[in-house]
């Protein structure tokens, strides 16, 4: 398996009860942001919880998420982001192994 | 939040010791089978533990996932990746609230 250097994120979240759609809100605001390295990310709810979402997010290496998410503009977002949730975020960090994008034909 | 009828998938798979690699490639085989209406799907390698990935999947909705996982050759290609899965994969269901696309520009 030839290593891809772009680094993957997966990340859940509870929101405090009635409060997922601002946070998904919350975190849309956070990816307006200008996050160079950032290939793609989505915010998924729970089929089975009205209260969960989940994260997935493809940057280009590990060394520009970690430098992009210490950022003081993602820094203050990501705070407003948390202020909506339940619990602390469960999640997982690695390396795309491959990728399918079925739009690309 | 505008309801997005795309259906998204999170499964979490350990593989046998040692079996990880093999596990990514057969996943790879599957979703080199024609599945229309899967939009998206990355395989992911866990940076903490060498036996786990995880898959996020989008597809153009749910009734096509569930048309299309039950296909023959799906059914057949998903046995081939059950066999180096060393627990029964965790996972969520859900549909996709906001997508970013750092590639479109």
């Amino acid at each position: 398996m030839t290593a891809d250097s772009r680094f993957s994120v997966y990340g859940k979240m509870t929101a405090k009860t009635g409060q997922r759609d601002e946070l998904v809100a919350r975190l849309a605001d956070l990816l307006r942001l200008d996050t160079p390295g950032l290939e793609w990310c989505s915010i998924n709810t729970a089929l089975d919880d009205p209260d969960t979402i989940w994260v997935t997010e493809i940057w280009t290496d590990k060394v520009t998420h970690d430098a992009q998410t210490r950022s003081e503009a993602v820094v203050a977002a990501t705070a407003r982001v948390m202020e909506l949730v339940a619990a602390p975020p469960e999640g997982a960090y690695g390396h795309l192994a491959h990728l399918h994008d079925g739009r690309a034909g």
